[in-house]
């Protein structure tokens, strides 16, 4: 039996949990409303910097006190950075929970010390090296960076070679003020959780953090319409992705968005599956809808050898240009596909701990509110065709970006 | 509440469930005894390529059908090959399990049609011309073949150009005949499932598959002591990697190696991590343990920028030498820790049918019966630092295979 349970601590910090006495284990996470769009353009990766400098130790903790108390609790946690959020999180058997908890929570007032900073300079420059040298995974950051068009939600979340290293501990401490308030925070816990020890545990715990009322600037992007094409002659293959706009996380539009997405773009059996990698055209070839605070996007992604460059292009567009005009009518059948698929996904997400927190803390994120797993999936199975002709009279693909990654011409294969 | 279900049917085909009423899916799998250890050297590569071709229909479905059955059925379906097993399997809603169990199991008789074998061809040797692109990942093959010394563990699962390029379709005819004989044929469910219902639907489907009595030949591997360089231009750090004997899966010391590994070597905390990784001298540094049929293996490898190569190597091999010697003594605390870690994960593993399953069908294979999750947790629990000293008297990192992977002297960074 899953028992929603909410608070709100004076500090502004929201607790949530699905409590399940069931359950052998319990997961935790602090998800912070903060990523690589809320930052200025020259501390571009600071959001992520910052993550790192969270295991490096607390004013009562040294980095590897950090690290061996995860390791004593035989804890599974990580935590990840994204345009939007940064997230840290831990998995453990019960009888850790309040002790995970202690942990993290006093992890998310990290010491910040001027020579640990210095040291993970090196490693977040190291890890931008290694992005360098995979021109496929650049070709995603310069998409972003065309089509984003000065909008922050075009930055890079691990930053630039540049701004990571002019940054300074002062400018990371300035961020970390504003944007680590209790009132940007929200705590959500799913599984073996006793909900009411937990509250009175980060009450104390978190009495002293200041509330800012951090809010998030920069307005709403406007998209640009741009086609480009990069080269490297380190690529022995073609590569093609694109973005357009989509509903927000927030719009109710959002699950026929879903729906669409797996219909057309889904790598399993989908309308690009079958006109693009079954017949041999395309190595890959997805379309997936990516909903953000506020806005939304379209991403499309193909990948082929350099001589199906042209063709591939051409049949991926052609694909949802169809899907948007009508010309390729939506079928029953492929809605009622793409909605047991999504249904399955998320009745898998929901069985373990570890995905019932992600959903619930990113969600109160979002929305400010709880919906029920059970709310979430009869919202999507009830999604019609005619839900879908609207959405894409709304969204047909238009303004799109389009981005190619290739050999230059002497490096042709 | 968790019912463990045992049954053998006459052909040989035996039939595994942990039913579970709570669980809102089911997961079924196709347990086949075999992989790329039960190739002749000739058809190196078979196992796998058949796997490929399990997917392009039956006598009574086409390709096209299998996959747009599963995305009926919204299903979470995979398979994959390793040296020992090809395993086929599906997550479902509930109320889909009996068409999931239909198709796979449909699917195991496959129509292996000449077309389509010729098709499927280029794509695994596209696959085999991508594993070609990762010289790191093909450090491991001929880290494999050269310690293997000539034992069927030492083939390359996906196999050469040369051998999967000479294949034929009868070849690989007879090596299904033999191999996926019910009798080498191991079911298992977990989740929602009703055992009678399946027991008798796999009664009907199975019941003309011919039992042949299939056997693994190749008797015990004798590892080799070899110390090897390869050269890469393409790489910009260096890799190590290392093999050397280690309990089997059905050997009682398995516990006390999974500790021993963990404790040597998890990338989250360890010996390791704190020698190599904390102080920044390798980027990533591993020790693991890969318990097989009748034999094991410890597996280590590091990564680090091509000027550390020689400390890094030395200290790896210090580390392990004098955890075997006795030097760094083991201590109290690190096997608590190591053993929390080894809790959590299976007890996280435990909470999903698909987890419940995966571990049931795996068991099977190697003990022949049934071991519950419980009684795991508990052996592991209970071993003890004098179990840790038996194991590395009898496994001591000895004999060593080495192979290393950096850039040739003129392409040096």
């Amino acid at each position: 039996m899953i028992q929603f349970h909410h608070t709100t601590l004076p500090n502004g910090l929201t607790l949530l949990a699905e409590a399940d006495s069931d359950a052998h284990t319990a997961a935790l996470g602090f998800f912070v409303r903060t990523g690589a769009r809320d930052e200025s353009p020259h501390v571009m990766g600071v959001s992520h910097y910052l993550e790192h400098m969270m295991f490096k130790g607390t004013a009562r903790r040294s980095a590897d006190d950090v690290n061996r108390e995860f390791d004593e609790l035989g804890a599974n946690y990580n935590a990840f950075t994204s345009h939007e959020q940064t997230v840290y999180y831990a998995q453990v058997l019960p009888e850790f929970l309040a002790s995970a908890a202690d942990l993290l929570g006093d992890m998310l007032r990290p010491a910040l010390r001027e020579e640990d900073f210095t040291l993970e300079k090196n490693v977040i420059l190291e890890e931008i090296g290694m992005y360098d040298d995979r021109p496929e995974w650049r070709l995603q950051d310069t998409l972003l960076e065309t089509y984003f068009n000065g909008h922050p939600l075009g930055h890079r979340v691990l930053g630039t070679h540049q701004t990571v290293g002019d940054l300074t501990a002062a400018q990371m401490r300035d961020y970390f003020s504003q944007r680590y308030s209790p009132d940007n925070i929200i705590v959500a816990a799913a599984g073996q959780v006793d909900f009411d020890a937990l509250v009175s545990q980060l009450t104390g715990l978190t009495a002293a953090w200041p509330p800012t009322d951090a809010r998030r600037e920069g307005g709403d992007p406007r998209p640009a319409a741009v086609q480009q094409r990069l080269t490297d002659d380190r690529v022995t293959r073609h590569y093609l992705a694109m973005l357009a706009p989509a509903p927000s996380a927030q719009d109710p539009q959002r699950y026929a968005a879903k729906v669409l997405a797996d219909m057309l773009g889904d790598s399993d059996g989908s309308r690009l599956y079958w006109n693009l990698v079954d017949p041999g055209l395309a190595e890959e070839a997805d379309f997936s809808f990516m909903p953000q605070d506020g806005s939304g996007a379209w991403f499309a992604f193909a990948a082929c050898t350099p001589g199906r460059a042209d063709a591939v292009e051409a049949k991926l567009l052609e694909t949802l240009d169809q899907a948007a005009s009508g010309d390729v009518p939506l079928e029953e059948d492929e809605v009622t596909r793409a909605k047991n698929k999504l249904a399955t996904g998320a009745t898998l997400q929901g069985e373990r701990p570890l995905g019932r927190m992600m959903r619930l803390g990113s969600q109160w994120m979002y929305l400010d509110r709880y919906l029920p797993l059970e709310e979430d999936l009869e919202a999507l199975m009830a999604v019609t065709r005619h839900d879908l002709r609207s959405l894409l009279a709304a969204y047909p693909f238009q303004p799109r970006t389009i981005v190619r990654l290739g050999r230059g011409e002497g490096g042709a294969a």
